[in-house]
């Protein structure tokens, strides 16, 4: 396998531990815990991994030099330092005992469920030292949830003698690894299960989760392009650049990056929720700004927009949400009509206020959202492309002011997408360390007889050696939420917080932001160099951590 | 202004410099040139910056104290480094004589047209070291062409007593330059006039100029992403990622990230041209890998498409001139019909052949040739989504061969295009230098009196302190070419060498990458660390000094 410079001298680099996880360990149990909300419900639902203390791990004299053979599972999509985590629990079980195995299970939950493994020996592990992408072992969105498929994974774990699987994932990954945990445990099979937080999009966080790795890298790379495009923007000064980055479910990435590169306008979807926004609205801030930068000479800009806006948006959540149900009702009758005749049926038939919504979408938005439609019949709103339709909404805008005489001057926009350019970046040194630490963290729970834990390490802030590993039980971040219109046991989703650190500097900086040009270039990710440049983390965490 | 922490260590970088050009210099001169054709012509067309020698700087006991007024200009397009040539030039001509000033003309050539400038200081130049973008006197794309621009410039240098310009640009922008320094010459304005090689594409290269600024810093910043996206297609394992790169005229860029990255198809135009390809027959390649690859289980791959493709395939270009030719005659009858009736009156009225290669074009491609057109009456070809038009009919074709068997599997597609991320990147650790030393060379050229030069360095895929630097009449590296209907003398365009070792290294290797997932990933550009990460040139410029 042919190799560039940078991967050869990176497959080196030792990632720095926490103090405690450098030797043996001994466990510090806090006291017991309860789910975050529906305690009754949760209990109940878990009456073997409910209610255990928060652990940590401190040195130890006594060495624990515990036998057991360890499975591993990447869930979901690709965050950097996948591999890492891999790589610390390898170490980490191999200094247990030379003879404890891992086997890694290929393309994610699946691979338990169909019997596909390999066993992840120190030749193959070194390979993929401090690397980006999750294909070691490749991963997959199968979601473990039924018992047939939890006695077909026991069926393969018993057969490899594995004890102790590590389930790397989100937030639904580390639910179900928590049902996977208590029903191996109420049904005494002797297997443990342990959860690591990993999403790049950050919203896996909370009193005892500091950030899910991936965040720290995916942000910086994005970044690192946000920062270049402005520099190309101030310079050519003639375009609006409008940049969507990743991030469905909440806006933490879009966030992220404002506070790094300082943009002219960056739109925060949990903002837009809790104030009850139209699009009309957040184009018409977006023109507000547009014009005013026109006013002074300067006929550019750059706006970052979250991938997950749309939905965001209350009046088009509520305009989808029937459109699902009129389409489903009556999708016979309609689908044969013409576009044009498909666009009044949706009119006459919707409820006034989602009619208005409706014609208030560029043409193709609405067509859009009247045709396409998934496998389940939903409309596709992923297949929107919010940036552009921003643009063009802001154009169309912008040219009733100029008849208005409230706007002087041209608007021209380019359009960008970061997604995939972030998601298998090789990891920044704060993901190679906490990612290792996670995984060597993930390893001592296991030799510690833990269960229904996610490995946890703390102090993110602080140098490396100062950071906390520990366990938190998953219970712990649980309440009941309605998905697919049933009640279930959750890990609960961090969004935005509007009334955090990091939100509350974006809006005290905001103004400034979009009517001067205060852009920040960040440039690429650096491994080696000065410490200022090399190890920070993200913007967010550390103004998490401002008390 | 805010930095980020690169922003505020780079600064400190001391460009490294070759070195004869450390101290004083004398001219090595070199014997009398030629253009590379059409030489009565060219001679005839610049009789007073004909036929000069090449210049070598050598070292030298005897300093020049040059007194002298500079006036910088930046053209056209970013590209990386552009600020170091103009510290370079800055040092080097305040170590001549700290009483020489630096002026630089605003927004490009029309800021020397418009009398809008500023001068440069050590506080401002300062400001700008080692960083991306053109925004410290911001760039423009005005030609300097006409008597009547040469003689308002003529205006503003004789009031800043400046009596020498530097135009740091493209093929297009130092054939002017030389245009300027010939008329400057032929009336004895005592104005010198020199050049400096500037494209991120790569395609202003000869036997004189080793490569132009930028395309060592956009080609890694591209090779960074791409390694990413192909990091995350061998992990997903899912889609087929088509990336299209910017290079409008050549595929130099295109060719250097498949160098760098090993992705399963990169297409070259000039090979398109040259075997006289159809749109068809690329897309039947492009089938013939997917499908191979799907036959060995793997339904992903990473294809690069270089931005300028359809113009570089024969059929589609005689298509569009004739398309233009037809528009531009019959527009008025045209422009009033429906869409259908368009289609139909088109296909009436084109040659056979062309009506045919319109036929085979994908509905909303043949709509954007019919109906989009520029403010001359041109069919615009850059609005067409190359990277999409390929994977549609890629899709529409792996479709029927799915029917006859020919194809077994899944097809998904996800797009890119890479132009902005990277014309404003902070220059690598080579452009750095090369343009720290351009500047230097520039300023020497103008100390020892020269005009109509560009300023060169060569050696380059040599540490630093043996580069070598110097000057190349521009005259030198003309012919004549036809534009817009006229003859004219130009610095012929370097398009990929077929014959050339990158091109040949590239096919040898294709096959394999094709079927194989070969990947590489490159990284983000470092600046500190390991030699082998930091220092190196491209692919393509080793490739070419391999003998």
């Amino acid at each position: 396998m042919e190799k560039s410079a940078l991967q050869k001298e990176r497959a080196a680099y030792q990632p720095k531990l926490p103090k405690a996880l450098n030797g043996a360990v001994k466990v510090k149990e806090g006291a017991p815990t309860q789910s975050v909300d529906n305690q009754e419900e949760i209990k109940n639902l878990f009456p073997n991994t409910y209610g255990m203390p928060v652990v940590e791990f401190v040195e130890s004299d006594e060495p624990n030099n515990k036998r057991i053979n360890v499975g591993v599972i990447l869930s979901g999509g690709q965050a950097p330092g996948g591999h890492n985590v891999i790589t610390g629990l390898f170490d980490q079980i191999k200094k247990l005992n030379p003879e404890n195995r891992l086997y890694g299970f290929i393309l994610g939950p699946n691979g338990l469920v169909e019997h596909d493994y390999m066993e992840l020996t120190k030749e193959i592990v070194d390979d993929y030292r401090n690397t980006g992408g999750f294909d070691m072992i490749g991963s997959g969105r199968t979601k473990l949830e039924e018992e047939e498929q939890f006695e077909k994974g026991l069926e393969i774990l018993r057969e490899l003698d594995i004890k102790a699987l590590v389930i790397i994932g989100g937030d639904d990954s580390n639910t179900n690894a928590c049902v996977l945990a208590e029903y191996y445990a109420a049904k005494n099979c002797g297997v443990q299960v342990i959860g690591c937080p990993k999403t790049i999009d950050g919203d896996l966080k909370n009193e005892q989760i500091e950030t899910s790795f991936g965040f720290d890298t995916a942000t910086k790379t994005y970044s690192e392009l946000i920062g270049n495009i402005e520099r190309d923007c101030n310079s050519a000064r003639k375009y609006w650049h409008f940049i969507k980055v990743m991030g469905r479910s909440a806006s933490h990435i879009a966030l992220e990056c404002a506070l790094q590169c300082q943009p002219n306008v960056c739109i925060i979807s949990e903002e837009v929720e809790k104030n009850d926004m139209t699009l009309n609205q957040i184009v018409d801030n977006l023109c507000q700004v547009i014009a005013f930068r026109a006013s002074q000479g300067n006929h550019f800009g750059t706006v970052i927009v979250p991938e997950g806006l749309i939905e965001f948006i209350p009046a088009i959540g509520r305009l989808i949400q029937e459109l699902n149900d009129l389409l489903a009702a009556h999708g016979a009758e309609y689908k044969d009509l013409d576009a044009d005749a498909q666009r009044e049926y949706i009119i006459a038939h919707l409820s006034k206020e989602n009619a208005a919504t409706f014609e208030t979408l560029p043409a193709d938005v609405a067509r859009q959202l009247s045709l396409d439609r998934d496998p389940h019949g939903n409309v596709q709103v992923s297949l929107i492309e919010t940036e552009k339709l921003l643009s063009d909404m802001c154009a169309a805008k912008l040219e009733k002011w100029k008849a208005e005489g409230k706007f002087v001057g041209n608007f021209a926009a380019q359009h960008h997408f970061f997604g995939y350019e972030g998601r298998c970046a090789a990891p920044s040194n704060f993901d190679a360390d906490y990612c290792y630490a996670l995984g060597t963290s993930a390893a001592q729970l296991i030799a510690n007889g833990k269960t229904g834990y996610m490995a946890i390490v703390k102090n993110t802030t602080r140098p490396a050696e100062e950071w906390v590993a520990g366990g938190v039980p998953i219970t712990m971040m649980m309440n009941m939420e309605r998905r697919n219109g049933k009640m279930k046991p959750v890990i609960r989703k961090a969004l935005v917080d509007l009334d955090g650190n990091p939100f509350k500097t974006f809006v005290g900086c905001r103004d400034r932001w979009a009517k001067e040009t205060c852009y920040v270039y960040p440039g690429p990710i650096q491994y080696w160099g000065p410490s200022e440049v090399c190890d920070q983390p993200t913007k967010t965490l550390a103004l998490e951590h401002v008390k």
